[in-house]
């Protein structure tokens, strides 16, 4: 678990809005190639959306761009937001 | 859909033994920060195998030797295989 503050699935939601044109609201994704993000590990969408962010081990155009402005909160209540999503 | 040979779960199956280890058979990861590959979308799958193999995109040091010396042919069944585990 981070270290930092607890995670804020609401604060991730609203946060995440962006996200919801390619990852859809229930993170559940219907663009061949994009991935469902529904009820995936927490820690991997963090280190995921910091490795695009910091673009360290990942480069991706369009992903690269939207982690950006992300700070190290809103990762981890993105993260948690979809994390809980059902499948 | 890939171009390619239609993808065989089963084949899939036997050439992802290696993964299991992290990812577990049925693709419900139990490690922090290891994804779940069950129900994940097919062509993610190909394309984030394709990236780490290829060092193209992805670059992480455990990910990148285990898609190594994968075919296409390995890389479309094992998408296959773990795309249909259910959650």
């Amino acid at each position: 678990q981070s270290s930092g503050p607890a995670p804020d699935a609401g604060a991730g939601k609203r946060r995440a809005a962006v996200c919801f044109a390619c990852h859809n609201a229930n993170g559940v994704a219907v663009i061949p190639g994009v991935p469902n993000l529904a009820g995936q590990r927490s820690e991997y969408l963090e280190s995921a959306l910091r490795a695009y962010r910091d673009g360290q081990g990942r480069q991706n155009v369009i992903m690269n761009s939207m982690a950006k402005p992300l700070s190290d909160s809103d990762i981890v209540n993105i993260a948690a937001y979809f994390s809980v999503q059902q499948r």
